[in-house]
């Protein structure tokens, strides 16, 4: 077989075979084909697309380019979530609890954020004394134990999704569905999980910027997982005003930790309650109204808090934090924006948000960049709601020299209008 | 400037400036832009092609990356003339002599074969004695003296092309009209003639397998030059067949001598004529049909023919192997193919011919290898003959250990029916 024969028949809108895909795979993780013909290859793909057969191959030989986990000593109702990445997006914290409270075992790696998205293991790791570094057979003991588990990648999975990834960075490869799609379920499958459910993102914080091309991506997906014998559901959510009203690691764990006491922002509860739903529902084979029903209750009688307290104990974690008996440590400094006009709130962008939140230490731009735990964003008001001007806004929470800064590009993120803006629905579709 | 920018405007089908594209090739040709990123460009441009702005710039850029000779010193009637490979094309070697015999001055620098298609100084080096490698004074003192000095390719002509061209042979992007026309071009205005013919082949023996598809990449080739500011014509002519009855370099020489003292194969003569017509019209701003004449006349009265002896004799060749009291020098075998059937010669396969004649000696598949000049074949009947079983068709010239191995891929090269087949018009058409 050779690459160039192969390079040929994609750019000519062939479909590739099954080994014909595993042989670039191969070759790419075995550094056997070079850079400049995987990079031609991954700009035909862009140009002329793939098929779903080939968009299939190409995950599962991802997948399997590494490690693969195997979840199945933990049942069958094992669980995986997955966020195509959002602002302010604490969603895990809540309805992994949620979830392991109604029966499902979420025993689940998680990434470090990058750029203006945050990460859950860094949320985690505000926890002061959260353990997110564990040995597989601790990971295995945990989920065994409680359900739950929620640490940082350990072991080399989907190396080859790595290696394509940072090829496609710097060749302008990055936005092409097929490549996200595998990307993103390469890993899921690599995690193990027999049933995963997707929150594929669309606006202005989230990588597809409108709901139709997370549909796009998101039917590609579950097409993807359900032919890897994962049962696989998308939700497709609103990303263009951030969720919650805090942004940045401490700030949102103590967010989350309000949710799973049954109070907090509605439109952040309501997506938690949906997504563990879903993950319920698919595990179980359950109707979605039902395991809805399932999760309002367990989130209101307090079971899910107390799994999500129980896995804190257990990873280490201080849980005066969690049950509030302690505050979480304070920023060096907060600054108050006040807005400078009356008007609806017609604009929230979060995007912006997401780069001030960048800005005050509670983001990085490289993956060797310390975060400050204290620092980010709290939203003082909600998008569409009328303020007055020098009504507060938001508060920054930051070190004192990145205060100024932080809070001149987060006031840019307001818009005012004199009309009452439409309602963004926080849920567009469920693919399954 | 950043080159992921210009590979996803390319990619986005958006004209790219000339700035960027001089950054690209000025990139490439200092080895500042790793060959991943400017594979993924040459893969977009040939999925969503270039403008012919674009296509002007990228030659201009390519041409300028490295020596750009001047032939001013040898007046406004230098004229080059180039083949886009062939099976049997001698035409240099013809034309040039006549349209110096004209008062055109043909200071050209050519290259050696590659695969299935003969190259220029190949065939001079079958002249023993004749000199190809010589200096840029004594260069410009030959055609200054004869109007004429044909030699191989000296100095550091568009590296820009070679890099990109070696990249384009590893990553499926080879086939596209701009980066064909552009490479091509680059060279030629490197080259520096005022005035510049170019014969652009299709059929079996060429690049391009109709002459839909060449006369895109002529018309292409001549905007490139105008706009460069070289009076520019492209020929248009069939490659189906080969061209003339020799193929291999001493063979050859000995045809073209043939055709210089007026007598030979037609088609071959007549599209010597055309080429040197060309050359002659572009040159002094002549009619076609003058200049036509006027070619025929130096070719009947020989005077193209004394033009070559001079050249030959200038660059040290053995001029009684052109005059004809010396044979050149003999093959160890020949190999004698006759017809297994009677009918029409319904096709003379010219990509097998040339196979055939690489398999006896007279071409290379790697430029390190050594040629046979002695080696090539014999065509003795032509397309649209009628043959009987047992009738003498071609004569291989080879070393004793090729002869079997070339005959049996030259008969197949030969296809039979029993009705006389269509003319193949040998001019498809000249643009201008």
């Amino acid at each position: 077989m050779l690459m160039t024969d192969i390079i040929a028949k994609k750019r000519d809108g062939t479909q590739l075979s099954d080994d014909e895909i595993q042989f670039v795979v191969k070759g790419a993780t075995k550094k056997e084909i070079p850079d400049y013909q995987l990079s031609a290859f991954l700009m035909a793909v862009y140009l002329r697309g793939m098929t779903e057969k080939e968009t299939v191959w190409l995950t599962l030989a991802m997948a399997q380019s590494g490690e693969v986990l195997d979840l199945s000593p933990l049942g069958d109702k094992t669980v995986d979530k997955h966020s195509t990445g959002g602002v302010g997006d604490k969603t895990t914290l809540i309805c992994a609890p949620i979830a392991a409270a109604l029966g499902c075992v979420v025993a689940k790696m998680s990434g470090r954020g990058l750029g203006h998205t945050g990460g859950t293991v860094d949320k985690l790791e505000s926890i002061s004394g959260y353990q997110t570094k564990l040995s597989k057979e601790e990971f295995f003991a945990l989920a065994k134990e409680n359900g739950i588990c929620l640490m940082g990648h350990s072991g080399n999975f989907a190396p080859a999704d790595s290696i394509l990834y940072a090829l496609r960075d710097v060749t302008a490869t990055v936005e092409s569905i097929p490549l996200i799609a595998s990307s993103i379920m390469s890993k899921k499958i690599a995690a193990g999980a027999k049933n995963i459910v997707l929150d594929v993102k669309y606006g202005s914080g989230a990588f597809m910027k409108t709901p139709e091309l997370a549909e796009k991506l998101a039917i590609e997906m579950v097409k993807i997982g359900k032919n890897a014998g994962r049962n696989t559901t998308a939700v497709i959510t609103d990303m263009d005003i951030p969720l919650g009203k805090s942004i940045g690691n401490a700030l949102e764990v103590k967010e989350a930790c309000e949710i799973l006491k049954g109070k907090g922002d509605k439109r952040l509860r309501e997506l938690c309650l949906c997504l563990a739903a879903n993950m319920h529902s698919l595990s179980f084979g359950t109707e979605y109204e039902a395991s809805y029903n399932m999760a309002t209750k367990v989130l209101e009688n307090g079971k899910a808090f107390d799994v999500f307290l129980r896995a804190v104990k257990s990873h280490g974690g201080d849980t005066s934090l969690i049950t509030g008996q302690k505050d979480f440590i304070k920023s060096e400094a907060s600054l108050k924006i006040y807005s400078k006009e009356s008007g609806y709130i017609s604009e929230i962008n979060s995007e912006i948000i997401g780069k001030a939140a960048v800005l005050s230490g509670a983001g990085r731009e490289t993956l060797e960049e310390k975060i400050d735990f204290s620092a980010g964003i709290v939203l003082e008001k909600n998008y569409g709601e009328y303020v007055n001007k020098g009504d507060l806004l938001a508060t920054l929470y930051s070190k004192k020299e990145r205060a100024e800064k932080g809070a001149k590009l987060l006031i840019k993120a307001f818009t005012f209008s004199q009309e009452k803006p439409v309602e963004k629905p926080l849920i567009y579709k469920i693919i399954s």
